[in-house]
This record gives C-alpha cells, structure tokens and sequence, in this order.
C-alpha cells in the first residue's frame, strides 16, 4: 500500500527544521567596546541562561521531531482529524521560541516562575497533542500501516504515557522552584532520546514476524 | 503517469512552512523588571491580541496549505500558467504575516478597520488566486489527474466558491464593525476545517469507481 | 537511469523558500498614534517603495526557481564543479534581500543609483553563474538527461543569452536613470515569465522525438 | 535493500538551508542621509567584514551540507546513536550564525581574538561530531549502503582526518593571530571543496567493482 502521507511529512519536517533553526535569532551578541576584551568575554558568560534556553529548546524540538517521525512511520493513510491535530503540534512547535526567549530574559529573577509556567504548560499541551495523534490514527486502523500489530500500537501508546503526568508536574513544581521544573523536564527528553532506540527496535521486530 | 509536480509542491511546501512559522517572530516578549512578576503577568495578558493574531493567521495559512495540499493532487502536469498562479499563491501567502503584525498592533484603537480592511482584502485577492489556479488546471484536463470525474471537478469548485463572497463581506464589514469581520472569516476556515475530509473522502470514492 | 540530483534540489528549494519568504520581514509596519486612522493610511502609502522592491525581488527569486527547475530537469548526474556552482546560484539568491533593503530604503533621494547599481550587478553575477551552471552541465554529457537533443541544450543556452546584456545594460543605467534600471530589469523578467512554457513545449516536444 | 534515512535527510536539508539563508539577517544596512551618495558608498564599503563573515559562514555550512550530503548516500539504515548525533551536527550548524554575528561586531578590534577563538572552537566541534557520525555509521555495517568496500570507508574516515588537527590549530592561533586562523580554515574548506570530487568518483567506482 502506498504511503498517502509524504505531503503531511515534508511540510512537518519544514516547520520543525525552521522552528528549530529559528531560535538562535533569540541569542543577541553583546554590544560592548571592542577595545575590552575582558568585557566581552564576561558578558559572554553572563548570557548563559540564553545558551541553555537555546540548547533545551532545540534538544525539546528534535525530540518531538524524533516523535513525529517515529508516529508517522506507522501511519500510510490521512483524514481530516489526523491532519488539524498535526497542524495542533505544529502550531504548538512553533510557539516554542516564545516561552524561550521569556526564560532567557528572566533567568535569575524572581518572574522566572512565570516564565516557567508557561514553557511547561506548553509542554503539556504538546504531549496532549501528540496523545490525540495517535490515537486517531489507532482508532481507525485503516489509516495505519498495515502489517503493523496490536502489541506495537501499545508499545507507542505506553511510551508517551510518562509525558503528560511528568510535564503537569514540571508545571506544578514550576511555581515553587522553576529550575527544579527545567531539570525535570530535561531529564525525560534524555530519557526519550536513550529509550528512543527501543521502541524502534521493537517495532522492527513486530513487522519482521507479522 | 508520473506526476510532474513534485518539485513544485516541495518549494511551495518550503513556503507555506517558512511563512506559518515565521509569524512567531512578530511576538515580542515584555520587557519588565524581573523581580515584578505581577507585572509580567500583567503584560502577557494585555499582549493578547497578538496571540490571537498570531494563531488566527497561523490556522489560516494552515487551511491554505490543505487547499494547496488538495488541489495539487488533483494535478498531475503542469505548465507556465500553472506556475505563475502559483507563485502568485504562494506570494499572497508570505504577505499575511505583515496585516497580522498590524492587526496585533492597532487591535483596540480606531485604526483596527485599517488593519482589517488590508487582511481581509488579502484573503480576498488569495482566494481569487485559488479559483483561478484550479479554473487553469480543469480548463486543460490534461494537467489533471486522468481518472479525475467532472463531479470531482465541480466539487473542488463548488467547495471555494463561498471563499470569494464571504470575504469580500468580511472586507466591507471591516470598515464599520472589524471584530465582526474577523469573527466572520474565522468562521469560514472553521467551516473550511471541518468540511475538507467530505470532499477528500468524495474525491477518493471517484477515484473508486472510475 | 536514476536521477542523481534529489538532494540537491531539495536544499536548493529549501534555500531559494526561504530566501523568497525572508523577504518580508523587511517590511516594518508603521507605529503611528492608533486613534489616528488617517495617519495610518497615509503611513502606508507612503511606504509603497517597500512593498515595489518586496514584490520585485519576490517576482525575480521565483523566476531564478523556475530557471534553476527547468535547468536541473535536464541534469541527471554531479560532479564538485556542477555542486559549487550550485552553491554559489544560492549564495547570490541569499544576498538579494540585502539590495532589496536598500533600495526600499533609499527610494525616492539621490542614492538611489547606489543601491540599484548594486541590486542590478548582483543579478549581472546570478546571470553569468546560471551560464556557468548550464555551461558545465552540458560540457559533460555524462550529465545530462541521456534522451537530451543537442537542439534542446542550445535553446536552453539561448533562453540564458539576453540575461547578462541586458542586466549589464541595467547597472550602467542606474547611474543615470535607475528607475529605467529597475523597469528595464522587471520587463525582462516578465519576458522570461511568458515565454518560460514555450522552451518547456519544446523540451517535451525534443523528449517525444528523440 | 531501501533507504530508511531519507526524512533524516530531508529534515537535515532543511536545517542546513535555513541556517545558511538565515546569515543574510545579520547584514545590517546603513542608514545615512539619502541626499548624501559618497556616505553611503563609504558606509557600505566600511561594512566589509560584515560582509566577508557573512561569506565564509555561507560556505562553510555549504561544505558542511556537502560532507553531510555525502556520508548519508553510504548510510542505508539508523538508529538512536545516529539519529542523535546527527542532531548535535544540526545543533551545531543552527549555531554558525552566532559567532559570525561576533565576527564581524569586532573585526578590526582587540576583542577579534574572542570571536575567532569562539567561530574556530564551534568548527572542532562540529569537525568531532562529523568523526563520531561517521565513526557510529562506520562500526555497524549494517547502517551502510549493503555494496560499500572498506576501501570507501577508510577514504571517508581520512577525508575527514585533517579536520580535528587544522580547526584546533586555527583555534590555538586565534589568540595570538585571530586574522590567520580565519585564513587557515578558509583554505582548509577550498581545500574540500577542491578535493570532494575525488571521494565522491571513488565511491562510483567501488559501486561499479562490487
């Protein structure tokens, strides 16, 4: 069976590839006397929390991006809701550099919270979001690859499930003590990105014995 | 028959994913003293209308790529004519992003119906833009699909003939009541949105019993 | 035989999407005093050397596009000399918005010719390095589509021919009189643009024969 | 045996063409009186190193596009290590715009040493990274092209040998002379480009001999 969803993937991976690359337009170099070269270097270091918003958004983006290809492999047929629930993660991906540029400028002030808040609780809705995916193209097995089995489609299902409880709880603990939310949050993506090999190892697996 | 249009729909793919997501850049963060997060808190919400903004001329052009998406795999060959429209299409859609900016500027002063006035004027020049790009491509059947019915074919014209008229209405209400205006062609992509898998799903059948 | 060339043409479009809707972010909207709706109006219209140099510079990166397509639908294979020139078609491609800022900028005072100068011999070194490009590819046959007429590669050749004269004509005339410049480039483009399906029928046309 | 890289590739396409179109935001224009041609000119003329950090970050990614165009054609399957890596390659590609940024801010200023030494230490990063992609593909033999000869392998590796060594010693010399570190990778990467032919025959050959 022919794959219907190339369009749906090329124009995703466009907006992933340009949201990504778009947040080092947030990272401004410092503006200082070019005789100092002391100054320059301390006000390099100063902006840290831009480097490190810039490198958890980015590593955050390819995640999803990971994800989306990852559900999209296993999808060959469209339909209406498959289509608007994907331009919901896009357009959610595609918020990511606001909240990053919030937590850029307000590291190490007390509205860091907010700033906080916000990022996780976009967070949230991303992994609503991606729930909702695959769930429509679960529910209406037509739209899947067709070798694909029933142990499989768990297997995804499972691998999302710590999203959602963990960025509510990013988002709760955001209020009281924001870093601790930050860490949280980037210790699941590292352990999506390490758990990322098995999943797909495991649905090669299926198709092999199917 | 291979379809020639490959390189077309990846340009305009480019496009439509560059424009969609480059309307994030026209959100700025408040710029407040961090240790007042009343404040911050204060200043996201009145930036409200930029968000709308924002998502409203995200959903749009996101609509406009599923048109793009639908009508191009109605077409299987293409010639010069074909092109320009297109390009003429994908010019229409990389201005939307200067009324949104004006939109989100002026929305609360006297000056909105401007900005209304100019984006809703934009979509009805966009939607002219798409009935000529399918007039141009059902006039010569043979830059359609071959086994494409004449039903299909006034089906796909009958889906945008509400475009033209109900945002030429939208343009004229902008100047005397422009919320309405907007609300109005919200309305129609949400029509847009909701209707788009009965024609796909037609669209299919046709090619069933072809 | 497999076209070699996917790749390529993929980042090309890529960079020539991006560049094309770059572009708009040139455009700033005007802050003017929201309860004065006449000021508005007039702002805008006052800036319409910005949207004259975003239409024009839009209108010519697509029609390097549709050059640049038309061109890589005949070759099948690379080599390095073949890649960097194509690297170089997209790095001028990419500059373009920069003489495009100036001129919206300087519209309408006496550096004027300054920027035109510059806008057109960029497109004097677009013209020599697409004839470098088509030089290259047709040097080695082993490149080109294998069914290719020698007929074919000179009209190709000849459809190249009028773009270094008269884009050079255009740079010393915008010394004098760079609005001519600027209208005797646009009428060449808008050449290109009609008889772009002429040389397209006759490619076919070689494809049928031969 | 099919390729499974190929959104990889499309997603890396992506990334590498916005990241190389998005350098052209960083060019700033003058904005001088209009009545005043000679300032101008001086004022563009004065604007060189913008100019000359602009170019050689355009090529640099280009060559980078081109080594990373060239290594996936031999890798036929991935996994997480791969994927991931590939990830940091694009982080770091996404980042080029920063230091270029500082480049050309400080040229001709005693902080000239800070951008130089921060440009060439992101090029030892990105030349380990290219290693560890190749060194990951390398090792499992089941990641490649089914055909590939451990002649074509060992060629590759040694492309990229001189890498590590020559950015280092760029980066060693940044403080002392940074205009001479510039150069030396300057000549390193017209080196590639003037030698990448020669891998890329290579590998046609050894596909033609196995």
């Amino acid at each position: 069976m022919e794959k219907e969803t190339a369009r749906i993937e090329g124009f995703s991976d466009g907006v992933f590839a340009i949201a990504i690359t778009l947040l080092v337009l947030e990272l401004h170099i410092p503006d200082i006397e070019g005789s100092n070269r002391q100054a320059l270097v301390k006000s390099l270091i100063a902006k840290w929390p831009s480097f490190l918003a810039f490198s958890l958004s980015f590593f955050s983006i390819f995640i999803m991006w990971v994800n989306h290809h990852k559900i999209f492999k296993q999808i060959y047929r469209r339909d209406s809701a498959l289509m608007f629930t994907n331009g919901l993660i896009l357009f959610l991906a595609s918020c990511i550099s606001y909240p990053t540029a919030l937590l850029a400028r307000y590291y190490g002030t007390p509205s860091l919270s907010v700033a906080v808040a916000i990022y996780t609780g976009l967070f949230v809705l991303i992994n609503l979001a991606f729930n909702l995916l695959w769930g429509i193209a679960s529910r209406h097995k037509d739209l899947l690859r067709p070798e694909i089995s029933q142990v499989a489609i768990r297997k995804i299902k499972r691998n999302y499930q710590y999203g959602i409880p963990v960025h509510l709880s990013a988002f709760l603990l955001s209020f009281c003590w924001p870093e601790g939310a930050l860490m949280l949050c980037a210790l699941l993506w590292t352990y999506w990105a390490f758990t990322s090999g098995k999943l797909d190892l495991s649905a090669n697996k299926t198709r092999d014995i199917s």
